[in-house]
Parts: C-alpha cells; sequence; structure tokens
C-alpha cells in the first residue's frame, strides 16, 4: 500500500491545501493529514486539536484521507508510520526555495522516503493561513479561500468572537 | 482624477521611498503616502503618527503628494477612497515574491484597482527601513539613506536620545 | 496625455498580452500596442505586418490603443513619441529578471519615461506566444490562449496551411 | 496499474537523469522514460534512435522502466497511454520556472494528469546533458556524470569519432 | 597582509560553516571567524562566549584562522581591523538574495572592502545553524552536520541537558 | 603568488568587466583576464585577437592584469597555470543560477580552484556585452557602458563600418 504524508501547520486548513491533498488522494492509496506542532513558531489562531478537527472536516469527502498530527521531526514520523512519500504544494519561488532545503534534509534523515511536489492551482498561488487570518481579522470575505464546511470557525476567530470548534 | 496610493510601513521613510512617490507623483494626480498599521508586526521605532509626520516632511516638495494612515486592509481602503493604482518599489527578487502574492491577493479583494510596480533606482537597491534602523543603532551615517528633513530625527531616536517627532 | 506602450515581438498577440493591454488602457489616455522588430531573432511566424494587423483586430475594441512598430531602441521610439510610461506584464521570476534589467537600461536611455509593471492574469500565467506556436503546432486546441478574432489565423499558420491575414 | 512518464531530450541521458527515473519506479507500478521530439531544437549528438537505445541500456536493470519515443505535445501522450504522472527532476531555481510554467500548460491541457517534481541529488545538481557535452568535447572526463554502460558512446560521438550506437 | 573575515552568528557553528572557512583559509593570509552579536534576534541556543568557543575547537586545524567577536556594524570592524574580503558561503537563491544587499550596503559603508562569494559544497547546501537546532531538539542524529568536536555540547544543549562548553 | 583568472566572452569588454577585473586585481598578485573561445555560440562582433586587443587597451592601467585565451575546458586551464581563483561578477539572480551550476561543475572538474564571486556595482547591474551590442547597432550612445579606449571601435563595428582594432 503507498501512503503519502501531506504535512502543514494548518492553521487553519484553506482551499489550497484541500486542493493539494485530493490531488494526492487521487495518486496514493492513503493519504495522511499531518498537523506538525511547531512550539517554536508559538500560539497560533487554532490549537492543535482545533486544527486537526477543521482539517478532518474539510477532506471528509476524501474516502482515503485521514488527518493525524506529530510532535517531532518529520523524517522520524514517516519511518515509524511507513510512509513512502511526502506530497506539498508549490505556489511560488519562495516556497521552492524552503521546500527544497527541507527535502535535502529529510533525505538524508529518510533517505527511502520520497519529497515530490505538485504545483498549486494557479488560482490558490497567492493563498496561504496568514492571508487568510490578515483578511479575516479585517472583517474581509474569506470565503473564496477556505473550505465551506470551516467558514463559520475562521470567521469567528479571527474576529475574537469565541466558538468552540469542537 | 488619478489616485495612487504608496503603501508602506514607512518606520522611517527612506530616500528610497521617496523616490518611488515621486515618481507616482509623475503619473499620476495625486498620490496618496499611506502609513499602513500593522499590530502583528508590533512596536516599531516610530508610532504611526510620527511615521505620518517624518513622511509629510519628507515629500512637501511634492505638490501632489499627501500622507494618510489606515488600520485594516488596503483593499478595503482603495475602495473606500476611489484609487485607482497601487504603487510599489521593487528592489530585489524576495520583493518581487511577496509583493506577486500581495498584488494578486488585492486583485481578488479588489479587482478594480490596479497594482503597479516601478524598479527602484540601483543605488536604493539595498535600502530598508531595517538597514537604517540597524546602521542607525551602532552610530553609523545613514545621511546617504534618509531625507535630510528627517535625518535628525532617526538618528537621534535610534541612538535612545528621545527627540519629539512632531 | 497621458501615452502609454506596451512593447512586444506579438507573433501572435495572446489573451495574456490583450489582458495587460486592456488593463493600460484603462490607466492611459492612450495606449501604443508596439510591435518590436528584432531581426537578430531572425524569421517567426508571422510579418511585423501580419502581427500588427492580427494585435489590431484583438484590440478593436478598446477605444484608446492602437498599434504601431518600430525598428530600433525602444528608448529612441518612447522619446520621439512623447510617451510617458513603458507598460510590460510579468508572467515569472524568469520575466522579472529580465524585465528588470531592461527598465535599468531604458532608464538610462530615456529618464524622463517610467517602466510599469502590471501583475498577469494567474490563468495566463504560463502563456507565451512561444506556447501557442508549439500547441497549435502539433494541432492542439489554442481557443483559450488566442483572441477569437485571430484564432484561424494562428492555427491554420501554425499547420502550414497558408492563409493570408490581410 | 499507476503509470508515470519521464519526458525529456536525452541528449544523452545522464547519472542526474537514472536518479530521478529510479526513484520514479519505486514510486509507480510502470515508469516510461519519453525521448520527446524537439524539431525547433534541431540536430543534437543523437539521432532519436540513439537516445532510446543509451537510455534503453542505462535504465536496463529496472524490472519496471521501459522507452519510447513521441513527435508531439505531452500531454497528447499522457492521454493516450493512460499516464497517471509526469516525473520531473529539479535541479536549481530557473529549472522549476520552466517546469511550473510547462506544469500549468499541462494541466490546461491534460487535466486528469499530474505533474509531480522531485529534488535532484545534490551532487547531480549541477548536472545536464549540455554539460557533458560540452565536458566530453573538449576530452575531459565524463565518467562521473553519465551510466557507464553509455560512456563510451557518449565520449567517441563528443570527440566525432563515429561510433554506431547501435 | 591579506586578511579574510568570514562573520555570522555561528550559533552553532556547523560543518557547511567549516568548510567555507577553510577555503579561505587557503585564500587568505589569516581569517577571523566573527561571531556577530545580533540583540534583535534575541536569546539563541549558545552565548557569544560559548558560540567562540565551539567555533574555536571547530578550526583549531587550520593554522591561520582565528576567532573574534563584534557588537556593532560588521563595516566598522573590518575598517578598524584591516580587513580586506568578507567572504560568505552561499547555499541558495534566497541566501543570494539576503547576502546580495548586505554587500552592497557594506560597499557603501566601507568601500575598501571587498564581499567575495564562494559556493557551498552540495552536500551541505540545506544545512543552516536553525535546522541543526531543530533536528538535535527532536533528539535526531546530528553528526553529519557539526564538527565531532563539538557534537557532544551541541546534542546536549538542544536536549536542554546543561553543560558548560568552556 | 596567487593568481586570479576573470573568464568571459569579452565580445566586446565593458565598463562592468573592468569593474571585476580592477577589483580582483586589487585581491590577487596576479589577474588573468580570460577570453573563452565559445565555437558553440558562434561568429560574435570580434574574434578573439580582437577582442583581446580591445581588453588590453581597457586594462592597461592595471599594473597585475594581462590577457590570455583558451580553446578548451577552463578547468583545464587553471589547472595548467596554477590558478588558484576563478573570480566573477554577480549581477542578477539569472547570472547566480548559471555560476553557480559552472562552479559546482568546475570544483568536480579542479577541486583545488576556488570559485569567488563579487557582487557587480549597481549602476553596472543591467550592463551587458549583449546590451552593448544592441544599442550600438541602433546607433545609441554607448559611452556610459564600455571604457574610452575602445568606444570608437565599438561605435563603428556596430554600425559595420569596418576599422581594424589592431
Amino acid at each position: 500500500m503507498r501512503i503519502a504524508v501531506c504535512p502543514g501547520s494548518f492553521d487553519p486548513i484553506t482551499l489550497g491545501h484541500v486542493d493539494v491533498i485530493s490531488r494526492a488522494a487521487a495518486m496514493f492509496d492513503e493519504v495522511i493529514v499531518l498537523v506538525m506542532h511547531n512550539s517554536r513558531k508559538g500560539g497560533g489562531m487554532f490549537s492543535i486539536e482545533e486544527r486537526m478537527e477543521l482539517a478532518r472536516r474539510s477532506v471528509s469527502s476524501l474516502g482515503n484521507a485521514r488527518v493525524d498530527s506529530h510532535d517531532g521531526l518529520l523524517a522520524d514520523y514517516v519511518v515509524a508510520h511507513g510512509v513512502q512519500a511526502i506530497v506539498k504544494g508549490l505556489r511560488a519561488m519562495s516556497d521552492f526555495e524552503n521546500e527544497f532545503q527541507q527535502a535535502l534534509a529529510n533525505r538524508t534523515l529518510a533517505p527511502q522516503v520520497e519529497t515530490m511536489f505538485m504545483v498549486s492551482r494557479t488560482d490558490y498561488m497567492y493563498l496561504s493561513s496568514s492571508v487568510v487570518k490578515e483578511i479575516a481579522s479585517f472583517g474581509g470575505d474569506i470565503s473564496p479561500f477556505v473550505p465551506a464546511e470551516i467558514l463559520p470557525f475562521v470567521t469567528k476567530r479571527a474576529l475574537n468572537i469565541e466558538k468552540d470548534v469542537t
């Protein structure tokens, strides 16, 4: 069985993420949406558990995708879980730089696991969780950017109207 | 009437900014130097009011430039003020990346407003507010980098010698 | 009166070009679509006269755009014709490199003329005359890429079925 | 069955190509090494038939890789042959630019086929068929760059000592 | 006497740094490994004194390299110490951007000092102090990344097992 | 004795080249301006002998620079002549890409020779022999771009007014 992992912060998951995950799901037997803890980056808008729940709702229509989280090195996770490929979306040049370096580092740490890149859809090219959060925090319309299933949660959290995700 | 906006943090305004603003002023009927609040980026060297005052002094010789500030999405401002173009200076490749993504995001949010880029003068290519602040904070000479009108304020503030801008 | 020029080879004009020209037409009083001779690049699919005719048909709905050609330095043309701005579309990083160097060269040769860049629509991001010609030459469908007005001419020329443009 | 295609000029195949092909072969049920005709690029060092033969010898140890050639659009080939993925190696930024644009064009032409990128091994990062040909043409040692199976053919052809590949 | 300086944060020094320093040492009469204070970047894993000690142990086999630190502008240091060249390693495109801008700034501040770039070894291309710290903090093996002389210090510090460097 | 080589086509030498050569001359005991034959690139404006003569006139004021030519691999030349460093000027991102790959290739072929990059002066950033030839061929003023010593030769050759360089 071929397993791919789509790692990220997913704070929150966007339509750009969902696009890449769907396309990976068409190529692999199973896709794991992996919410990475990144204690160095601090707080975030949603907790790890909330991010997982938002991701779960956003990929629920994909039969072979499931959500997990990991606190540690990605290389350790993929080895431990028999993952064959790390799948990432590339939006722009600066993405490429970072991803390239991470892919080389992961190859040293887990040589048997391949990193594969897909090109983002052009209409999601400027899309990131940060852009979503910035627009939402000023009350802008983020419906073109996040899955409909999670739109109310992101909108309200951004405006500091507390709403429990779970 | 054709109105352009030159948005930025302007903490503080540099000769590179002034160069782009002047060139925009030659192309448009009115140019708004827009000091953007960015609460996520935190403090800064000068307050919003001080940045506006420094900008005002630096562009006072341009008959059709005025200074404003905005706390919110740029897209909202340009729509509300009938702005036709967002004008930015490009210094380098990494500028291009960021600006490109912002321009695409703004096009989604305010389709009727065009983002236009001008190439920075080559001798201002390495110039940014951060570089100015770093050099000034070590007592280096920043006179080649900031307008003469604001040189004493930036120099003294950087060295923590308080001087009221206004 | 503010005049802009959109220079290029236009061999043939694509929907990406038309997008940039239309947006420039909204910003300036007059836009000149300038077909540049480039004797060093050799033949091309269409003659200069044919490229001009295809461009004319593609921008005929814009009231303030007209087509011209030039055999020489762009800097000489813009000075001679009182042009205020050179407007170019940027699709990608490699575009940026070339355009940046040309903009700097033109500033030395014609300091009073500004080069301004607009970001291409994301769905035209991979689009170039070369791509169009390659796809057409293999009998592929180029209707998503060129204006409907010129589709039959490009399709037939690419397949070496001679059809006089004029 | 999941089929991937690795397209290229392969004039001649290098160890960098073989690395990507091997890694694709580990991910897919079948990999097609596809020698693309590119009549616009002219002659080349080896004929299409010779390139195929050199590729065949270089991947003979891979049980699930075979060599084919195509004179036309890649998008047409992948659709006609039920290919699921186009797999390319990325060496550098400039690779990325070109590949990115091609991937977007191919998605328009053949939406059901995914382009996936792998990062080249760092020691093959500077490696291209052109580099191999340049070094070989001056009598330099190309054994670190091409598969041992094809070394004598490339060496002799580069020095214009005719040797029939087949 | 030709003196070069290799400036950096060195928190901690990596094999990538040592590679560049060694190569600079082969080109110049003396090389200064300069640990830069950067109060704006905050804490770090090691103190300035510890970074200097780790650097000293890592370059002890080079007869003409010595370690120093500086709290201020690099331009001031190089002028004060009669340094002829600033030598930096380039790993990737994004490095290039930053380094390019710093080199231009330093040329304005200290025109007589040349910045020279060397290309990193390809197997150190993804290597940075941050990568080392991230891997070490999760208990990963960092022996391919840091000099053997300092491996125990970095490993233990990353896991918060206090060990005095000096 | 430390010897550096500045390789290139020099068709013709520009002020940008002279800038890099002068700065290399300040760092090394001897600098060789090496005119590379590149039979694959075809004709050129000046013959190899003419390029050497133009280069000689342009660097005659530098006591430790001399001009040579080479028909073969650069790596072979530097090894045969005891060269310690290849010195190149970087103008832009695209330069960097090419130079990076060549530097890696040369390290494989001649491991003892270092490639070092200097950043071009910003006012020469858009400058290349091609730009000079294009401007000159249309009768534009190239005096800001080439050394005064060679200006008449380049101007006349570009306009096909034959003038013997030697």
